[in-house]
């Protein structure tokens, strides 16, 4: 262990360029300022978005790029100011590592809208150096973008919460989509879809999966628990299903028409975007107005629901469904991921992986 | 006035194909039913669904079609059941004169979004005739979609409020946007976004009117007392508002892009479709995600609903801003209404018009 005062090196994993192959990477850390967490990483789930990112999909990349959200680690020192952890704690990291804290935003706890937010990776840290991420052995992290992990909570297990799980979560919560005896529909099975099956049906709602095959009836009510499985170019039984959901999560993150999902909602009901897609989605007005329908979206959750998420994951004793990958698998998980081959999350056992570069 | 087993004839203007062109027609009305109300017509607003309607637009005409959805007019006689009125009350119908009563929107009294709803006109009624509208000399009409005008308001002033009031009125109310002190765009000033002006000023909200072009600026300001007038080719002042608005109330009736609009909205603000569209409107899916913002829309308002605001009018004193014109001019005024040269609603006094053809 070192001093405040000193810098750190750790290693990482980083793309080098838009090919988005990852290699071993020595960076810098910053010292463990008062507000800060030095956090050994134990192991980090990767998500859809890490391959956008490390492959300059959005247009936004930077390198090296060390990727890596949904993060679980465990304590090694806290900042003299940190009070709500200790050296030993299994702690949590998600999308984000600041936010301006005097936005409206910020001020009302949702800070994941704030529009200085400052992403876990592929951003700029408040010292002016880029920010590093998950896959990597070592981070250092203002107390306020850490989270405790519910003790008896495998490190693994917890690490697709931190981002699939809350972007579920958050907003069934915020949309008023808690209640018990609720219809819902998850439009795709991937990581996110996934987490939705089991959060939905652990809120106690009927779950229809809705997917453009029946490649994955079986999984969906079988080892998901889903109530129900729709495919979508079923005209009859779309047909037979329109105006019964509450809800749909709508996972899918390429373009796809809109309107054959707004027909599946009843009077009042809410459909919740989760894809990031530039390429414009489209809908004919009367879609929505007869019956008050709802196009909506929400961005991974705050960290007061991130914690809540936890505690309702472990009360439920909801796991993700994941397949544990050493380090150097991880270009090959983001081919199989990018084919949509993981059921359904890869986790990465960074702890358990040679992270550095053979000398 | 004739025994509830009679029928009788009355005459209207009816449009007789898709020139659009209104002329005298008289057709039977059904008899006083027990739970009827048989109305003398005073006076009816002109509606620009009204003007769709006589054109085939939707392309689901019907003729002869006899218009107008904004009616009010006087009680002659109720049928046995009909506790609610009495003759000589002065009572309005407007967009709906049927439901089917069982299903749920039904039951939750939100009646407008029942799958099996009667609309005024370019229907067809229980007893297998057609339904016809306001621009007639008599409506027999169920009291459940009959209500009363408060007191003191003048027929011509509650015209308008039977279908553009309320259209205003029950979004507001149902998203929870009836706070004092709320930031709201109005975007189109026809006949339905004036009214918006009114309600929502009234309501104490903030009231930015946001349009393609100058032309209406002293008049949003001056005349209708809106808070700011916003063009939306004047990408710096659009720039300026975004992330300020609570809401947007979207009267526009012919395709436009959403984004810019969007992008005034603040965390959770709320973008209102009113205009029916069959052209596909698009958005990419961050411009909602990142902000939680919501696309919805809504249609007209419940009957309950009407009679809320027909009171909060009356307290507000608010008028509609209206146009009074004689049936002898009902063509001349859809003319102009599609040239949107009228300041802001055509009112038909329908009782002091000539309806019956020269014998």
């Amino acid at each position: 262990m070192c001093t405040l005062e000193e810098e750190r090196t750790t290693t990482g994993w980083a793309a080098r360029d838009p090919t988005g192959i990852l290699s071993p990477y020595t960076y810098t850390l910053r010292s463990t300022g008062p507000e800060d967490v030095f956090i050994q990483v134990i192991c980090c789930g990767i998500c859809h978005t890490d391959l956008h990112q490390v492959k300059n999909d959005l247009g936004m990349s930077n390198y090296p790029m060390v990727p890596g959200h949904e993060v679980v680690g465990e304590v090694i020192e806290v900042g003299s100011a940190v009070t709500k952890f200790r050296a030993g704690d299994c702690v949590g990291v998600g999308a984000l590592v600041g936010c301006c804290r005097n936005c409206s935003p910020c001020k009302s706890n949702v800070e994941q809208y704030c529009n200085k937010k400052i992403w876990s990776y592929n951003d700029v840290y408040t010292d002016g150096k880029p920010t590093q991420g998950g896959f990597a052995d070592a981070m250092v992290v203002d107390q306020k973008f850490v989270v405790k992990i519910p003790d008896g909570m495998a490190p693994e297990q917890a690490a697709p919460l931190l981002c699939a799980g809350v972007t579920i979560y958050s907003p069934l919560t915020h949309f008023g989509l808690r209640e018990s005896g609720l219809r819902g529909g998850i439009l795709g099975l991937g990581g996110v879809g996934h987490m939705g099956v089991k959060i939905a049906k652990a809120m106690g709602h009927h779950v229809t999966v809705i997917s453009s095959s029946d490649k994955k009836r079986d999984e969906a009510l079988e080892h998901l628990g889903a109530d129900d499985y729709l495919v979508s170019s079923d005209a009859s039984r779309m047909q037979e299903a329109s105006d019964t959901l509450d809800y749909i999560i709508d996972t899918v993150p390429v373009f796809h028409p809109l309107e054959p999902y707004l027909s599946l909602l009843k009077l009042d009901g809410k459909l919740i975007l989760m894809g990031v897609i530039n390429t414009p989605l489209q809908f004919v007005t009367p879609m929505v107005m007869l019956g008050r329908k709802m196009i909506t979206g929400s961005f991974v959750g705050s960290m007061e629901e991130t914690e809540e998420m936890l505690e309702f994951c472990k009360e439920k004793e909801l796991g993700s469904k994941i397949e544990v990958v050493k380090m150097e698998y991880i270009n090959k998980a983001f081919e199989r991921l990018e084919k949509n081959d993981v059921r359904y999350r890869f986790v990465v056992d960074v702890a358990g992986s040679k992270l550095h570069p053979p000398s």
